[in-house]
């Protein structure tokens, strides 16, 4: 293991935060909310000194950067990133417990929006603009930003593979870097227009960007008490809208801008994620059409679940833990389906589910006639089998880490829907749950423990499980 | 497709079948029970006639005979097996209701155990021999019964493989029809000897039968109203030891008749099987202390249930619907791991779990090392990528349909944990679910719909997904 080098680039992501904690500093000077303000520039300060001393510790590295490097590099980034995200909440007290800060900001940069704050209004601006700017920024990921400002040759293509989301990287470019910053100039031009369209509806400008940093990130932290119950259908529409928006594969913003209607019509991926939204639109609406008044307020309120759900945002304009069983297994199959890969949507991902449903029917052929060798297609091409693989090891991991965390978590003594419902919602990257988890209450009532179990899950569901698996193999810093 | 060799077989089958309901009759005539023994009666003509028209139907048929007539036989074998067993419990009207009449004998083919009569000491004892009868029968399965005293050629690979359950097919002896007799005579020795120390302990002939017949066969369908919770301590640890026993593949037990000792001790699943069993035991009885007498009772209660669940049996001395979530969680945790493939037991099997925590850890070298090719090994010798690639299949299928039916059973509006557990608990061969489908409830409540699927998720758990499965599948039927 190459320790130098993996301290150098976590000296600069460290840098990076301390550098995007200054606005949440600023906010709070001109509220003249001086001891929140000192906290932000105490954790400023704290986050550069750590940064110089890991860089300075991380002079001289070789150049040797493996995929082991990558994972523990992005696992380990990670953790120091939130570690030094929930300074400003402990230090200012406006969450003062130590796990519960934790908790907040893991849920914050992994898009999680599950949060552990009973009443959010009771926060400062400050924080408020640093819990959703923590959305905006684990929505596509500080390692690709820092590669998309910062030439990293070799290492690139490791850490851009450890940190995506998917089961395969997804090369917009040839050159890692070009991609990296690709990605991040749709995706601060596709917040401006959020933004752009929340402002129209009239909300006010602060409301406004917290509201697009989480929407964007398909995070999900809100800044009012009742969700988003209290805003407007046309902000609600346009929410839903921008949700599904940022579910999207990235890669087919780029090929529209390219011109190439085609392969976006043609992508199997994007196909399946808006007819499983339409379907469950329409189940759900059908399902609770009785609940309110009019059939636009009906198919207003689905479409937004329903959007908020599959792409893992978590925000909600109704208690959705009130629906009817139908509709709830609905949003719960949804969880588990997330968005599209090389989106900041959670979840297993379209195209893994397509996968496995895909392998699902050739069993079923193979089964019907065992000599034949059975091809799985996605977009009209064969699918390499060392990918297969790969998504079916993802998906051993994935049911095996589920069981296990809701066996742990089930040690507080809350009900089996609650225990299920917030461990899925925490690893798919929701917010969430049901019942005592559900869009209405909080993860406060969970034991320090199960809170540090579902930190593990955000942080495993965020990452695809993998690099912050590797830090726990013994075999990742064993002398090779 | 074959039609003639499988409407062959299937009447064979429906012979047999109408063989097994003479003692039935022969009870309730003892029992001057004369409704129930003429339903008998006209069922078991019913089932000739129709057995006799299938054998005409099947004359002259073709030898030829491959994977897909195979897993078509299995599963229509199974469906015309069900259809015939329900006609004395609706004829005699014990249970009037033809889906719930399906239900109950469907339950007991498939050795789930779970139930729609409200309470059972209601039903006559002929039925209940027959409930009883049917597990026994479902545990070890009616194809390899015929297999045993039938010579069929080279259609029986594919029979065996399509029922029996397990990643791949043990064949004890090279020749097909003496792994059958060798089964059959193990199963028989085990089931009367069970049926031995359940006399010692002075429970009644009739009953001692009766609960041997459900604990061989894993089933679970019991004959008192409140399970076992009555049954004497000395009663109730036999049952224990005697479901684990069942649990255990049969070929262990070949094995140990040849004084191969070695390869039993060696034998991972088995420790799989059995560490798994005493884990459990051990945090429940941590977990459910304080709700019992003595340490004796805790640990008698605690062993019962984790081995009536990891079987897959069903029985309860105890409402485990009242314990703790943590020790709930186990159990849901255990539904799913099931007993060792080639035994009686339900659920997904032991060596498959085995398979997905092994493809689990591949995963984590893999990522490590991606250039390195990672072998599974199981008992020491590398698995086959076939068997890993079907297994993974299985777990895509087992996952998709397990979620597809918690939907659809979501309809009727019951709890999210009472669908959620009576789906996984059909699925897996259990019997009873929590909530409104605990072990003292029963599965009257639900929708003929949600039966049905219930049905359909019984049969594909008991026959592994793909028997039942592929009766659905178009290309089935097509000509080819």
């Amino acid at each position: 293991m190459n320790y130098k080098i993996v301290g150098r680039i976590i000296s600069k992501i460290l840098a990076l935060e301390a550098l995007f904690m200054v606005p949440s500093a600023v906010i709070c000077a001109v509220d003249d909310n001086m001891k929140t303000c000192v906290a932000f520039l105490i954790s400023i300060a704290v986050t550069l000194a750590s940064a110089g001393l890991m860089y300075a510790v991380g002079r001289n590295a070789k150049r040797a950067f493996y995929a082991k490097e990558g994972f523990v590099t992005v696992g380990l980034s990670w953790i120091f990133l939130s570690l030094a995200g929930c300074l400003p909440l402990v230090i200012s007290g406006e969450i003062p417990n130590f796990v519960d800060a934790f908790f907040e900001i893991v849920s914050g940069f992994t898009t999680t929006g599950a949060s552990i704050v009973a009443n959010v209004e009771e926060l400062s601006r400050g924080v408020l603009y640093w819990r959703s700017f923590s959305n905006w920024l684990g929505g596509m990921g500080v390692l690709v930003f820092l590669l998309a400002i910062d030439p990293m040759g070799s290492s690139s293509l490791h850490l851009l593979r450890a940190e995506s989301p998917g089961p395969s990287v997804g090369k917009i470019v040839p050159k890692m870097r070009q991609t990296a910053k690709i990605l991040y100039l749709l995706y601060v031009a596709l917040t401006v227009i959020n933004l752009f369209f929340l402002l129209i509806g009239g909300l006010p400008f602060f409301e406004s960007v917290c509201t697009a940093f989480s929407t964007a990130g398909t995070g999900g932290f809100g800044i009012k008490a009742d969700g988003m119950a209290s805003f407007s259908p046309y902000i609600q529409n346009v929410c839903t809208v921008f949700m599904m928006l940022f579910g999207i594969n990235f890669t087919c913003f780029y090929l529209l801008l390219l011109r190439n209607f085609k392969s976006v019509f043609k992508n199997e991926e994007l196909r399946f994620y808006i007819g499983t939204f339409i379907a469950a639109v329409t189940l759900i609406s059908l399902n609770v059409y009785s609940m309110y008044d009019t059939i636009g307020e009906t198919i207003r309120h689905s479409a937004f679940q329903v959007a908020s759900l599959i792409t893992s945002t978590g925000f909600a304009t109704t208690d959705f833990n009130l629906w009817p069983p139908f509709s709830k297994a609905i949003l719960f199959v949804l969880m588990f389906v997330g968005a599209c890969a090389g989106s900041t949507g959670g979840g297993i991902k379209c195209s893994r589910v397509l996968l496995y449903i895909k392998t699902f029917f050739r069993s079923i052929r193979q089964t019907l006639h065992p000599q034949k060798i059975q091809l799985i297609r996605l977009n009209g091409e064969p699918t390499d089998e060392k990918i297969i693989r790969s998504t079916l090891g993802y998906l051993c991991a994935y049911v095996i880490l589920i069981l296990a965390s809701f066996f742990l978590v089930s040690v507080d003594g809350f009900s089996f829907e609650t225990n299920m419902s917030s461990v899925v919602s925490c690893f798919n990257n929701m917010g969430p749950g049901f019942d005592s988890a559900g869009p209405m209450s909080n993860y406060g009532g969970f034991s320090a423990f199960s809170k540090l179990v579902l930190i593990w899950d955000m942080l495993a569901g965020r990452l695809e499980i993998f690099p912050i698996l590797v830090l726990f193999s013994p075999s990742t810093w064993r002398k090779s």
